[in-house]
C-alpha cells in the first residue's frame, strides 16, 4: 500500500477502505508518513469530505493511536460535556457542580483557551492555589468521592489528534467536518466516561459560523459516538452574542459563583438546565428532560450544586474562601464604563469582537505563551433584545494595559443598536440525538 | 504574510497575489516554507484552479528561480519543441535533424524516461560513444556550427520546479493543469530558444487521457508562453496507440533513420511534417505552412536532414557508422513474433500497454535507478485501422529477459480487432496558437 495512492483515491472523490485508513494513521503516527503527503491528504478530505463509515473509523483509529482512560474504578454514571468553544462559556464550572450534585459524576479533562476563546482551565486557575495537573489515581479518587473533577488532560491521549491538528492548524485544514468530527471525537471517547453532551456553538464567536454547518458537525459527531457504541447526544446553542454577561477568567469564575447561587444570567441558566438535564437523562438518573430541570433547579435553591463547586476547588488544592466570598478576587487596575451614545435595542453583540478584545485586554492568549492577566475582561450590562437609554451602560471593562483606548473603542463598535423593538435570542436551538 | 492564509485563501477559491505567489515560491526554494504546506497549497490548487494571470505569474517566478540560458551568442532563430510523452515518441530525433536542415538552430535538452514513457536522452544513448552531458560553451558552438545538439538539463535551471515536481509526484497534486503548464514552461522558458512548440500528446499512452484535458493545457501553456513574450504554439496528437512502429530505445533510432531516409511509418512522418512546417514559421523561415512542408520534404529527400543526424552523432562523440549502418545495432537474444488468432481491423492498440510492457521487457525504467536494455522493446507490424488475417504478425518482441511469456500475453491482448472496417487514427488534431 502506497500513501499517495490513497491520497489520489481520496482526491478522486473515492470512499477509502478501513485498512487504507488504517495504513495513513498508523503510518502517520510511527513517522514513517511525512506530513506532507498527509497534508495534501487532509486538503483532499477538505474537498471531497467522508462518508459517516470512514469518518467512524478513522476516529477509532485515532483514539486508539494512545492510552485510554479506563473510568471503571468509579462507581455510577460518568457523564462527559464538550463545547466547541465559545466567548464566555463558563457552562463546565456551573454545569458540572450541577449535574454531580444529581448523582452523576463528572470526570472531565478540559483544555486551554487560545485566540477569542476561553479554556476552562485557565478559568480554573483564576482560584488560587487550584490545581488542575493531579495524578490519576487522586483524579479518580477525587470524582468517587466528591462527583466531580476537572483537570487538564492526563496520559497519552490520541497522539494521533495532537500530530494532525498541529499540522491543520498550519495547512489551512482545519475547516473540514470529518476532521474536526473524528478530532474532537476521538478524544472525548479515549477520555473514558460513558455519556457524551457536546455542545455545539454557532455564530459570530463559534468556529461553525451558522447553524446549518452546526448541525451538519453536530450530526457527525452523535453519528460517530452511535457507531462506536456511545450515549452521545449534541445541542446548538447561539454564539452570535457571548454567553452570559462575563467574559474573562476571574470575571466569569464570579459569574458561574452567582449563577450557582440562583443569581445567574438568564442564557447561561437556560443552557445549564437544558443541558444538564439532557445528562441526567443520559445517566438514567432521571425520565425526562422536565424532570432533570426540576432536579437541576432544586440543586441550585438547595445550595447543594454550589457545594460541589466548594468541594471540588478544595479536592484540588484552591482556596475555597474564594468561592465564598468572590470580592476577594483582585480587581484589575482600570474598570471602564462603555455608555450609550444613543437609544435603541441591543441588535447585535458581535461575539468574535468581544473576545478579541478582551484577549487584548489581557484576557487571553494570541499565542501559546502568553501570560494570562486572571482579572481582565468584559462585563456586558446588556444583551441583545434590551432596550437602552442614551448614557446606559452597555458593558464594563476591566483591565491592566495602560493603551487601551482603542479597545474600547472596538468593544462598542461591537454593540449595535436598532430603533425596532426585538426579542431576546435564544440560546438553544436544537438538540440533536 | 503568512503561507497558512494563502493555502486558505486558494482554497476558498480566491486570486492569489503576484506577491503571495511570490511569497510562497521564494519561500519554498530557500527552505522557509515546508513541504508539508506546500503541498497542501498544490491540493487546494488542483482542486481550485488558478487563473491566467497567477499561472502566468507563477510560470515567471519558478523561471527566475535559477540559471537561465543565453543562447544570445548562437546566430538566428532558436527553435524548440516539447512533447509531453507517450509511447514510441522518437520525433526529437526526426524532427531536429529535418529542421535544423532547413535552417533554423535548434538547441534542445531533453529528459529521460520513466514508466511507460520513453527519453530523447535514452534513445541517444543507445548510439555507441554518444554523449549528453556536454559543457555549455561546446553545446553553443555545435549548435552554431551543426545546427543541432539535443543535450541533457545544463546549469542549474528551474530549481523551483525540481523540488515541487518530486513534492507533487508523492502528494498527488501531479494532475493539476496550472501546475503541469507552470512546470513545463517554466523549464522551456529557462531553456532560452526563441520560438517554443508543444506537443501535446493525449489519449491511453499519454499523461492527458482525452483530447478535451490536452486542449485545456495545451492553452494554458500558450497562453503562459504569449504572457511571458515568447512565440509559444501547441499542436495535439493522439497517444491512444504508439507513435510509428517501433518502440525501445535502439529500436526506435533505427526507425528515426529509415524516417531520414524517406521510409518512415505515415503518422510519425505525418507529425514530423506539421510540426516542422510551424518550426519553420515561427522561425519566419517560411511565411505558411504548406511551403514548410515542401522545404521538410525536400530536405529528407536530398539527404541533408539525415546528414544533419549524422554531423550532430558525430559532434558529440557517437559512432556515426551505427547511423550509416543500423544493421550495426546489436539485436536482443529473443526476437519473437506475435501473430493474430483471428481476423479483422484493428480497432485499438492500447499505447500505455505497449509502452509498460517494453519497460517490462528491459526497454524502460520503473524507477529511477533501472538500467535500460538499449536492444529490448516491441516493433508494431500493423496500426489501428490495418486488416489482419489470422496468423498475420501484429508485432515483434525483442528482449534479453528470458520469463517474458505473461508479457507476450498482455502485449497480444493491447490488440483489439473488431469485424467492421476502420480509418485510420489521424495524428495531428488541432493546432493552437
Amino acid at each position: 500500500m502506497r500513501m499517495v495512492d490513497i491520497i489520489v483515491k481520496k482526491r478522486d472523490g473515492k470512499i477509502l477502505t478501513k485498512e487504507e485508513i488504517s495504513f495513513f494513521v498508523k503510518g502517520y503516527v510511527n513517522g514513517s508518513i511525512p506530513d506532507y503527503q498527509v497534508s495534501a491528504l487532509a486538503m483532499a478530505i477538505l474537498f471531497r469530505g467522508m462518508t459517516k463509515e470512514e469518518i467512524t473509523v478513522l476516529t477509532d483509529l485515532m483514539m486508539h493511536s494512545g492510552d485510554i482512560i479506563d473510568l471503571s474504578s468509579i462507581k455510577g454514571v460518568k457523564a462527559d460535556k464538550h463545547s466547541t468553544g465559545g466567548v464566555g462559556d463558563k457552562t463546565s464550572l456551573v454545569l458540572g457542580p450541577m449535574v454531580a450534585a444529581c448523582g452523576v459524576k463528572v470526570a472531565k479533562m478540559s483544555g486551554r483557551g487560545l485566540g477569542h476563546t476561553g479554556g476552562t482551565l485557565d478559568k480554573m486557575e483564576a482560584i488560587p492555589g487550584m490545581k488542575i495537573a493531579i495524578p490519576e489515581e487522586q483524579f479518580m479518587r477525587q470524582v468517587n468521592e466528591v462527583g466531580l473533577a476537572i483537570v487538564g488532560q492526563t496520559g497519552h491521549l490520541v497522539p494521533a489528534d495532537k500530530k494532525l491538528y498541529s499540522l491543520r492548524d498550519v495547512t489551512g485544514t482545519v475547516e473540514s467536518i470529518p476532521l474536526i468530527a473524528s478530532s474532537v471525537m476521538s478524544k472525548k471517547l479515549a477520555s473514558g466516561s460513558d455519556t457524551i453532551l457536546l455542545d455545539v456553538k454557532f455564530g459570530s464567536g463559534a468556529f461553525m459560523k451558522d447553524l446549518q454547518s452546526a448541525r451538519e458537525l453536530a450530526r457527525t459527531m452523535v453519528d460517530i459516538g452511535d457507531g462506536l457504541n456511545r450515549d452521545t447526544r449534541a445541542i446548538l446553542t447561539d454564539m452570535e452574542q457571548p454567553l452570559g454577561l462575563a467574559v474573562g477568567n476571574a470575571l466569569e469564575v464570579k459569574e458561574a459563583i452567582a449563577t450557582l447561587h440562583g443569581k445567574g444570567p438568564h442564557d447561561l441558566v437556560e443552557l445549564c438546565l437544558e443541558a444538564g438535564a439532557i445528562m441526567l437523562e443520559q445517566a438514567k438518573v432521571v425520565k425526562d428532560l422536565k424532570t432533570g430541570r426540576q432536579m437541576l433547579e432544586k440543586a441550585i435553591a438547595d445550595g447543594s450544586a454550589f457545594n460541589k463547586l466548594k468541594e471540588m476547588v478544595r479536592a484540588q488544592g484552591g482556596d475555597v474562601s474564594f468561592i465564598e466570598n468572590p470580592e476577594k478576587f483582585p480587581l484589575a487596575r482600570h474598570i471602564v464604563e462603555i455608555r450609550a451614545e444613543e437609544e435603541g435595542y441591543v441588535r447585535r453583540i458581535e461575539a468574535l469582537e468581544i473576545g478579541e478584545s478582551a484577549m487584548r485586554l489581557g484576557a487571553g492568549r494570541e499565542t501559546y505563551d502568553d501570560v494570562i492577566d486572571m482579572s481582565a475582561g468584559i462585563v456586558l450590562a446588556k444583551k441583545v433584545g434590551d432596550f437602552v437609554k442614551a448614557g446606559d451602560v452597555l458593558c464594563v471593562v476591566h483591565t491592566n494595559k495602560n493603551d487601551f483606548a482603542a479597545i474600547l473603542e472596538d468593544i462598542r463598535q461591537a454593540f449595535k443598536l436598532s430603533k425596532e423593538k426585538l426579542a431576546p435570542l435564544p440560546i438553544v436551538h436544537d438538540y440533536i440525538r
